[in-house]
């Protein structure tokens, strides 16, 4: 099958790798232009404008579109609604808000264009070596990529269409819910453990509890690696870096009343570690002092 | 290897079978004399005393007790320091908290008895077809029990002497506050999808979610396992159990001034849910109503 990719950074380049391992004959092209040349390197057709893609693909097209959301999506959604054709199917396997996908499903059926809502789990091991796909859109666009999809798929049961535009993505954003949650809980684990007065070898007891434990995970397997690869934390900052998608969801939670106490305390968390110089903090100690008279210290 | 085991509960009838099914002579005592007479059946021999249990072993004897942990596992504990003789091995393989493990290990040692602190993982079906075990005392008792643990562990990584006394039920409460939060943030997922307005199959969500994504693990898997079976889950009711392993994690956790917000959180949550007719509610409707008007709801 002859597929376009626009957008060859992490997901974007491992996904479009792995469809050529598979035969299959790939247009590239990233709007950063940064990325892509290694892949030119081995076998992808690296284009250098949205509109040769358009050219060199047959009709009707498969696009995978894998790029930043907000701006970025929307730009390449913009470009993709003036230059594709009826028929074609425009796949958005980025972690775009479910309501956008809907919005934008509506805005390129008007221009008889299919547009398919796809939550890519798997981190950059997934895009390359097999992902896990949620798809929102209409059954007849979800089945013209299905084939493509299942052989991508981190298995079998990889491939899901979750139902009506903007399910998948709402699919993928409670999925990034969920594992901000089990990524904190198993740093507090570090955290306990690191300060137990137990000599423990850490990266040995996540590899144990990776093998027949309650928590066993693909998490719990990443932070013992990443333990092994880091043993000395003194040289890490604390500023975790985050892509803003589970605060859509937390929001969206509150405007309907929807409790969420860990998805919501992990987000709140990561944001905590980031202001070392927190005025929260300084306002807790001084409120402190003039009640109680407990000590402030300046820097 | 003849083996005793006190305790045919859950966990430790699962145990003993599988000891059973390795070609293992198993004694077998329950305190509670509820369990055992199914396991009499296929292979166990079941004494109704501790005193005919070391009886019947030969010495050096290896003793692992799966009760619960208090009292129960003190009066064992006691009833075994009186019991087994120097060179025995006892085997707490229960939630015990760590600083009780530790103040055994110093009590069985005046003895001249070898006790274990022995974290086990894996929930029933691990404690019948494979556990994870994290091993806390002295090297040498752990050597003894080693190939036994090997037999009746998940696969070659999950058996895991973690350290000194104390070490391997410490490391086992933290993996139980990890996982208290990660089933705080996967039952918070359910939650979000229920609400969401998506006609969602919630099983194949999740089953898709344990194929390929970054949250795969065993506790997706289970949830999944779960809302096939009870598709309605307003038939339940809210009330939560728990066994109070975590509360001791967050307790020690606050003690030493080390923040765990998730874990914290997840166990405040739990305890939330059991109290639907909560003061606390009443008490901030109360003082809503106090200073804004906001009204309050008579039931």
């Amino acid at each position: 099958m002859r597929v376009g990719i626009v957008g060859l950074g992490r997901m974007g380049a491992g996904l479009a790798q792995a469809a050529i391992d598979h035969g299959h004959d790939v247009i590239g092209y990233d709007p950063g232009t940064k990325s892509g040349k290694v892949l030119a390197d081995r076998g992808l057709a690296l284009v250098t404008t949205l509109g040769e893609l358009i050219d060199e693909l047959p009709s009707p097209r498969i696009i995978l579109v894998y790029v930043p959301h907000g701006d970025p999506t929307e730009q390449v959604c913009e470009q993709l609604r003036a230059s594709a054709s009826t028929g074609d199917v425009v796949v958005d396997g980025g972690n775009s808000h479910w309501e956008d996908s809907r919005r934008r499903h509506r805005e390129f059926a008007q221009e008889g264009i299919r547009f398919v809502d796809l939550g890519t789990s798997g981190g950059l091991w997934g895009a390359r070596h097999g992902a896990c796909f949620m798809a929102g859109g209409d059954p007849d666009a979800y089945q013209m990529i299905e084939p493509l999809l299942r052989e991508l798929a981190f298995d079998e049961r990889a491939t899901l269409y979750a139902g009506a535009p903007g399910s998948g993505h709402f699919v993928k954003l409670v999925h990034n819910a969920i594992e901000f949650g089990m990524v904190q809980s198993i740093a507090e684990g570090v955290e306990l453990m690191t300060r137990s007065g137990f000599e423990l070898d850490l990266p040995a007891v996540f590899d144990n509890w990776n093998h027949g434990s309650v928590i066993r995970s693909w998490l719990v397997e990443l932070m013992g690696d990443a333990l092994r690869k880091n043993p000395d934390l003194s040289r890490l900052a604390t500023y975790v870096e985050d892509t803003g998608e589970v605060k859509w969801v937390v929001r969206w939670a509150l405007e309907r009343d929807i409790p969420t106490p860990v998805v919501s305390e992990s987000q709140q968390a990561l944001m905590g570690y980031r202001d070392l110089d927190a005025p929260v903090a300084k306002a807790v100690a001084l409120l402190r002092n003039g009640f109680g008279g407990h000590p402030v210290h300046e820097r």
